[in-house]
């Protein structure tokens, strides 16, 4: 929290606090380093974009070969997201397991985060070079590498207990955690090395087994979820002891999940003027030679540019506020919500592209409508993966969301009207470009533009719609609906006009 | 903090919880915000780097002009990481005041963001075209603009004062208090619009005026520091009423500058990665002509590279980890201290160009001198000055520091061999080079590697000096050191070799 502390508080907690750091000398809480790998693992996820933004297209050059090119980058690009994410969520659940940190457990975390930036290059070769296996044999190492630094860190946490989670420190299955952690570790890296030998020989059947790894988590809860169905509920001992750390469908830690979107939405509002930075300062020859020493009519011809800058920022900005909004009353996390989380995150990466493909109609004009159509699409994709978050939460709504926004909570309708926005505004757009194909980019611009808007106006009109359905209320006083609360809690939810 | 919550925690907190929320509806901790604003302003400080490390230098063309050009970038990135972060520290400030946030803060705070995005723009304008008055015309607008919205979440929070900060939110000064922040806020701006009308017809004056707007927080630090010496304390009442939020000399907010940095140390280690996959996937029509397709050959001739990205990784990650030692015993971060730390972070952010100086000497091993004393002395100039706020924060130590380290603590000597071991070993290295000029890119590599065993080492040799002066202790009972606490505690301390 941001709040400063004040002097006396400082002075007041300073015997307590000798006595709290004496009472555990040399560990420390895991809060910022885990900060620390959100941020690098996010980023990491998502410069992956780079490449694919940076394809130059020019549009005598728009043929099969180019729209190969950005295919299979598309699909680098999406494949790396998703196998950071998997490295992200094993990290979170081993540091669900281990709740402080010493020195040593800092450097091999560091270690580890070493090892998963080289995860992006090693792909990059096998992409590049799909028919020699050197690619899938790196990878599978630095795969194997990372379990067993996890291992590793697993191992020392269970040798010194106290940096353990204290559920589990004080548990008399302790052993069998350790084996349970252990073994959800080293599944990946045990799958990888059968992959590694394989792609000595047969390598087609290694990159099967690569594919295995990135679903693991998913096929397994699949598994588990059908076995259940069959055989009826008969779960481990160990589950009912410790619900929350071992457990494979244990919720994400909601702050770790948050922390992650964060970074993302935060680097993906920065190489959107990472570009306007490196491409659209003009040179000064050509400020000279074409405009004649005006430096203003040069940036002139920089407009539509900076026009798709503050729509593709307000895309992002908002997503992020809908996202924020959303987190806000969300209790936990579940698995399913992680995973619709990584695939909205996926396609956020994914803006920088559609600013760079409108942006690019300044300078062609041709093809714009399928770039138009290119940019609808990923936040269309973004916003509903958004929405399929509330849905999947909605599904089970008292264990997952705050009363508030539960079904007949207070802000329920405000929740639904903030994420359905930009569905259906791009989804109108997309169907609008259809129609007037001539004016497809005004269009989209327009969408841009009119969104922000939209989300002010929307406090208004869900605020008119709440009355209008509380003075309905009021007239049927034979219903008390249970999450409504008093009226003057109600009004208090919604900000007066300023 | 990542303690997940278990399922009865989360039901027996319900009650608890929808009472809490009915307290305060619409309104919203403003945590996560801030963490994903700190993390926008980190990654916009840091990626300016980019334009630097881009420039591409081939041996023949290593002349005066190139050194030029460099130089300016150079001071291009400076500035505009400064400016950065005189925005956050503004923001940092603002939001110490404003203690809660709802979806009109929420969104405010998103177009404030989008404004200073534009600034490193803004700043690239005024660089390139150096005659032209407008690019400080625009950086004008920009920070009017900023301030204008500062000042908007000022109005806003003070209209509804159950967004403030409890303290001032009871304080009967509080028209005082909004006075004193909205000055605070609207200084900057103030000046920036002098600056803009004197851009108009006598530009020269507007950069002296900009380059005040930057260093305007330590000038007026400086003159009340003066002031005070020469008149005695004479301060204004609000001061003594609430000491902590609207005082300009108040210490920074802990925990945002921990965030700050962190995202600054994330961005580095990836952009590290970036140039990897960007620069060194070979192509395979290379692969095929020179390596008569053995790719493993062709990513041998990559290994100079490789060693230089895990020296230059190591090199960040254990910064970040002294970084993280050093504020782990930090209790709160004063003016000073923050302004060292974003000196530090700044040549931090200056180390992709170590990396790029360094893994070109693969290709040309002329200048091979010159770029290892320029690696030498970033990464020289970013530890001394992360030595530098522990000396700051020693001056002070009993309202900075845990008691743990500070002088005669138990940790003392550990995080002053931590904290000494960079500087010493890139001055080291650089003076190697002087007196072994042949052999620099060895010195230079060898020091990388070494120093992360030497972090090891530093635990063993800290812990034998430790163990050493305790036995000295011991034999002179007569002399009890009230930070040393019990024995007991001290062996706590050092983790027992596993």
């Amino acid at each position: 929290m941001s709040k400063p502390q004040t002097e006396e508080q400082a002075v007041d907690s300073e015997g307590d606090s000798s006595l709290h750091r004496r009472d555990e000398e040399g560990t420390q809480s895991s809060h910022r380093m885990l900060g620390f790998s959100d941020a690098l693992l996010s980023i990491i996820a998502t410069v992956m974009i780079l490449p694919v933004t940076h394809t130059e297209i020019s549009p005598e050059q728009f043929d099969k070969s180019i729209q190969k090119l950005l295919a299979t980058r598309i699909a680098v690009y999406l494949m790396t997201f998703l196998i950071v994410t998997v490295a992200w969520a094993a990290h979170t659940r081993l540091f669900q397991v281990v709740g402080k940190i010493d020195d040593t457990l800092a450097l091999l975390n560091l270690a580890c985060m070493m090892t998963i930036t080289l995860l992006p290059y090693t792909f990059s070769l096998m992409v590049t070079f799909p028919d020699v296996p050197l690619g899938i044999f790196l990878f599978c190492v630095c795969v194997i590498a990372i379990g067993s630094v996890q291992a590793l860190i697993v191992g020392y946490a269970f040798h010194f207990p106290h940096l353990l989670n204290p559920q589990i420190q004080c548990s008399p299955h302790r052993a069998q955690s350790r084996r349970h952690i252990l073994r959800l570790v080293l599944r990946g890296p045990a799958l990888c090395f059968v992959a590694a030998v394989f792609s000595l020989f047969f390598f087609p059947l290694s990159y099967v087994l690569m594919v295995t790894v990135i679903f693991l988590p998913h096929i397994s809860k699949a598994t588990t979820w059908c076995k259940d169905k069959l055989m009826g509920h008969r779960e481990s001992p160990a589950h009912s002891v410790e619900p929350f750390s071992i457990d494979l469908h244990a919720p994400l830690s909601k702050e770790r999940v948050e922390a992650f979107s964060d970074g993302v939405y935060a680097i993906v509002a920065t190489l959107l003027i990472l570009d306007i930075c490196e491409d659209n300062v003009p040179d000064p020859k050509d400020v000279q030679e074409k405009f004649s020493g005006s430096l203003v009519a040069a940036l002139g011809a920089y407009g539509p540019q900076f026009l798709a800058y503050f729509g593709s920022f307000a895309t992002v900005g908002l997503l992020w506020f809908a996202h924020h909004s959303l987190f806000l009353h969300v209790r936990k996390a579940t698995q399913t919500m992680g995973l619709l989380n990584v695939l909205s995150l996926a396609f956020v990466g994914g803006l920088p592209l559609a600013y760079q493909q409108t942006s690019a109609f300044a300078r062609q004009p041709r093809d714009e409508l399928e770039r138009v159509r290119v940019s609808c699409a990923i936040i269309f994709f973004a916003s509903i993966f958004q929405f399929a978050i509330w849905t999947a939460a909605l599904l089970r709504q008292t264990e997952t969301l705050q009363p508030a926004v539960r079904f007949g909570g207070q802000e329920h309708a405000f929740m639904f009207a903030k994420l359905a926005l930009y569905p259906c505004a791009s989804l109108l757009a997309f169907a609008a470009t259809c129609l007037l194909s001539r004016f497809s980019t005004a269009i989209f611009h327009l969408m841009q533009i009119a969104v922000p808007f939209a989300f002010l106006l929307l406090r208004l009109l869900v605020r008119l719609t709440l009355a209008g359905l509380q003075v309905l209320w009021d007239l049927r006083p034979e219903h008390p609906q249970p999450g409504q609360g008093e009226p003057e809690a109600q009004s208090q939810l919604l900000p007066a006009p300023c």
